[in-house]
């Protein structure tokens, strides 16, 4: 049960792979990509986590294939995306003898795959990299068109190229091994999609989401797919973000403001802050009277009803609505010092305003925090 | 009497424009760049030297034209092409607020070009940058073809991207305050055009040499603008180096072994080893059969004229054959284990040959370093 999609960049085109048992086949899947002769290598990025339930079984598979490999393991967690594991991966690639024909396979969640994606993309100006995503939040968002990054002090994601990928293995056999936390995280890039431009979608995760979450084979597979086919779509028509491409980012302004004042950690995982930054662009929305009341509350009485994260959880010191509107300015999508909101007319109806009013924003980040009890002590 | 040059590279392209008093200017040719809005700002990246000589002009130009400008200057010399000044660099674009739509100015030699389009590349996944090169060396060669790099423990430009610049602006007259140490090591750029596939250029160049390197306008200029021409013609037919772009990089394989082993320094200036890297190539070329030793003899005697390096510096604890050979293996240009050597079958014929034989190259080394009476102690 492979689904197969195609991600029509011209010369750049590639597939995404997902089914349960692919970490098996990668061997006999990377293979034709590795050059006529054979002769390519693999090198392969990881983190700590996969090393110990999985990196095995890919190289297992990798010399079942007669496919020469070196590797490293990295640590598990946000803070590896970082400019000193960024010199310390580049270090290892040269030392093991990493050619332009020398091919990265990024095993891991989001992390791996930025790190490693960027990596790639600036060993020796660019070299051939896969994916090989082993989160939900990978497989459905981030191991797919063609963004790496490393994080900055002054936000996340500010260092970073455009590089694409090869080839997407997306194992959704290899989702049964993730944390119950960490695949609820993934799940909000999911639900994203139907926010985004496809109420059928949301529709149907209503009924199935229980289903994803609890494993069900057929389920994840088509959660995935239809994510993977959305965002797919997007990114061809718009590789580098020109215009509609920040659609994607839907709940993103929001989640990375959250994500810097709560440090990147333990306290809230990217996923769980896109679940909160959802929500809050819906509420803006609906402060802006733009979208109906009801669309919110029914996209909140999802997330409650799955128990996933929608008000912030408590931080120490709490926190402060300056702070918080304070990063916005920094976000990626500013120019000329306006940001960029994605926000919705209703479930399915996301669109790009470039000139949201500062009183609104204030208000809906300070009813966040009052209603979840969370403001400066 | 400014030239001006078009890369063709598609909705890539750009004008490279050539002449004395161009600095004087920049504010006019810069600003039509920035927008229809005249809100874009610029973040100029430069050194210390160009700093005390140059900066105060550049700011005027840019002031007169109502530009907004930030900037940031960097210590002199190749040591600042590392990750360290990288990470410093992204950090002060980032601090002064550098968005998308900030145009990175990069006015310097090639080390502040190359780091600073590095930057520009990777500073938000890629913002505009443009070129003021401030050396012959620049001005010819690095700031034309979107080669950025830094450099790696491992070799020089080991780690970059392909970033093509809005515009290069050459002036002519800065080069009046380059060292002639400096202006001679640039010159190795200038004369390898000639021998990779203009014979003409080369035959000019026996006559015009010295003028150019005594700041004679005219021929400043001329040698400057075939220079670029035969750079952005080999470049737009081949802008990542698939085939024919490698023609570049004659002498070239030879010159970063030496750099290396030489650390970089004082001891060797890149032009300088590009100079003796241009006729070890030759001398290559001979030892095989391939080129008539008569063409080789001209070209040393054209560099002897001239007073350019020729032959390997004393270095302390001497050269050694074996680490120059090890570093061919790590060449960016090695696919499967095989060097790729730029060779000539005369001057003006360079080829690509990927399958040199390991003895007539330790022959050719190990007769460097006796003629010079450099080798081990």
């Amino acid at each position: 049960m492979t689904a197969s999609i195609s991600v029509a960049l011209g010369d750049r085109s590639y597939d995404i792979l997902i089914g349960p048992g692919l970490l098996a086949e990668a061997g006999a899947r990377i293979a034709p990509l590795l050059g006529a002769s054979g002769g390519g290598r693999v090198f392969v990025v990881t983190d700590e986590t996969l090393e110990s339930l999985h990196l095995e079984a890919l190289k297992d598979a990798l010399d079942g294939a007669g496919i020469e490999n070196h590797g490293v393991v990295l640590p598990a967690g946000e803070q590896t995306k970082s400019f000193v594991h960024l010199e310390s991966l580049l270090d290892a690639m040269l030392d093991a003898g990493c050619e332009r024909g020398t091919t990265i396979v990024a095993f891991g969640g989001g992390v791996i795959g930025d790190l490693a994606g960027f990596a790639a993309s600036v060993l020796l100006r660019g070299v051939p990299f896969i994916q090989i995503p082993s989160t939900l939040l990978a497989q459905v968002d981030s191991s797919v068109g063609g963004k790496t990054a490393i994080n900055a002090r002054q936000g996340k994601n500010l260092i970073g190229s455009f590089h694409q990928p090869r080839l997407v293995l997306a194992d959704t056999g290899v989702l049964r091994t993730l944390p119950p936390r960490e695949l609820k995280a993934g799940y909000a890039e999911v639900v994203k999609y139907g926010l985004i431009d496809d109420p059928a979608f949301f529709d149907w995760l209503e009924v199935h989401a229980p289903a994803v979450l609890a494993g069900h084979e057929g389920a994840v597979v088509r959660a995935v797919e239809t994510s993977c086919r959305a965002k797919a779509r997007i990114v061809a028509a718009d590789e580098r973000e020109s215009g509609q491409r920040a659609l994607l980012n839907l709940g993103h302004t929001f989640a990375h403001a959250l994500e810097a004042e709560g440090g990147y950690g333990e306290l809230l995982l990217h996923g769980e802050a896109v679940s909160i930054g959802l929500l809050l662009a819906f509420d803006l929305s609906v402060e802006l009277g733009l979208c109906p009341a009801e669309d919110r509350d029914r996209l909140r009485r999802h997330l409650d009803l799955l128990g996933m994260p929608a008000d912030l959880p408590p931080l120490p010191g709490g926190w402060d609505a300056d702070r918080l509107i304070a990063h916005f300015a920094k976000d990626k999508k500013v120019r000329d010092g306006r940001v960029t909101f994605v926000l919705a007319r209703g479930i399915g109806q996301a669109f790009l305003s470039p000139d949201v009013p500062a009183p609104a924003l204030r208000r809906v980040v300070e009813r966040a925090l009052s209603r979840a009890g969370v403001g400066p002590r």
